[in-house]
């Protein structure tokens, strides 16, 4: 078994669309890269290798929190040195904290020989979301773990990930510098909805699974609008109405918030439509006045991996 | 182009569990048989070969509605000559009415040379099931024409359903004698929905559509749950609680309210586990004094054809 090891850990998206709370999607860029070795001494210490002043308290960091669930189910006295460079920034809704707490715990499986399942590492990795924003869910850590689409259909009484393939797809993703807490976007949710509603919800989840399997580009596009989630959260992200008008006719698939925003995402066919996507969106946000970052890759069929061991 | 056919059209089951007003499946049997020929005289004539005393004139029986609907569309004067036997007991909660429209419309697409797509079969057999039951739906529909596991997504602004294949599959279904009316099955259903249930609903119609296209029998299992309508329903059908629980401990992969109720269905990886499980849920309504019937079959793979041409 190696003593160290490296780890590129993918960003992803959540939501996506209709399946809130439910679906997510690795990609295959931006990426945190995660270094952990093997140590005697036990517990972890934390450095990171980026701009970004995360904490490095392991009990506060979220890779640090994922480590240490794990370490509660190895039987040896042992702990870990990690170094992360995020090239991920955080806060820009694409699963930064799931990134980091996801590559920590399959580099530590790496190093303990792949004793752990990947359901298992789900839940170690969960711990780490908790203390991010206050709640265990795996919509971003899933994908973040399997890689490709996947959907969470159950926490309780027994974490259940169903790992889907995903169709060559490319991702434009826009990051509006707009301050939007997590805990606000969650306040707008509604505390009902109204029967119809969810049924229409629930016949375009089936609609965008059956789309993902069947490598139908056209039911996907049909079948990720969003009836419940993204109309109570439009009045929290100035131009998102307009930017799906113009990625739409800039040939993108479709889309919608990433995760619980202020990130937009779109699914497009080709790099090439995908680049004019995120210009596409990008220049809403200019004329608002609004900076933003456009991030653009294609969906990672493997999520977190070892690509180097010592 | 032939000048008469007779066309078998299946049971189906719609709402499958988590997906109301959205699922349905295919069985091959129980079916109508449906004679339909050509007729130089315009409008439909309709005869019963069966006990049920169901209307003949075309305006109230949803074959003839089926037809009359699709002939809006036929641009030559003709008509139809319809003989139906009723394989399916009108009532049943297996989609009976659905079967004679669906197998009318299909047998009229033969004598047409099939200038219809299955899209505007759906269509036209809805205003049958609108007659049936006072609203177009196409639950049971969409597996009579396509066959195998179908979604509905949307009916506007167009008729979108998805046809998926099933894996091999054995149907218990029983049918208790107790008057259930349609419109009292929708009374008690819930206007709105708690957020958080609605989101445990699409987990399982995702797992639901995933186990599905992937066969695997275990999720199909674990995805069946019905947290919305079932327990709505729950008091309308007494033995629907021990029904289950004796039909999974004779070995049904998992079940729930067939239609609108009162049958009830079970899938199951076997005939026999099948036929174990029918006699189970049959034994609760004998305990109960409840006259019951049971049906097992096969998934059907095909919905409504033509089995024979003259």
């Amino acid at each position: 078994m190696p003593d160290s090891v490296l780890v590129h850990s993918p960003a992803t998206l959540s939501n996506l669309g209709c399946g809130f709370d439910v679906f997510g999607l690795a990609l295959a860029a931006p990426y945190d890269t995660i270094r952990l070795t093997r140590s005697a001494t036990p517990g972890v210490r934390i450095q990171h290798l980026d701009p970004y002043n995360l904490p490095t308290d392991p009990a506060r960091n979220v890779a640090g929190v994922a480590l240490l669930a794990l370490l509660k189910q190895v039987p040896e006295e042992m702990g870990f040195e990690l170094e992360i460079t995020k090239g991920i920034k955080p806060g820009s809704g694409v699963g930064s904290s799931a990134a980091s707490a996801a590559g920590a715990v399959v580099a530590a499986n790496a190093l303990l020989g792949n004793c752990f399942s990947k359901m298992q590492l789900v839940d170690f990795a969960m711990e780490g979301e908790a203390v991010a924003s206050g709640a265990r869910h795996a919509d971003n850590i899933a994908p973040a773990i399997f890689g490709g689409f996947t959907v969470v259909r159950a926490l309780e009484p027994a974490i259940d990930i169903i790992a889907l393939p995903a169709p060559p797809l490319w991702v434009a993703v826009v990051h509006p510098q707009i301050e939007l807490k997590t805990s606000d976007s969650r306040k707008v949710l509604p505390a009902t909805v109204p029967l119809g509603l969810a049924v229409r919800q629930w016949a375009n989840v089936a609609g965008l699974v059956a789309g993902f399997m069947m490598a139908d580009y056209d039911l996907i596009g049909r079948s990720l609008d969003d009836y419940i989630v993204e109309p109570a959260r439009l009045p929290l992200i100035p131009g998102l109405a307009e930017a799906r008008t113009r990625a739409l006719a800039a040939g993108a698939i479709g889309g919608g918030i990433s995760g619980s925003g202020p990130s937009i995402f779109m699914l497009n066919r080709t790099e090439a439509t995908a680049q004019a996507v995120g210009a596409a969106m990008g220049g809403v946000f200019a004329e608002l006045g609004i900076a933003c970052n456009v991030y653009v890759g294609p969906v990672g069929t493997t999520g977190a991996r070892v690509v180097e061991e010592d």
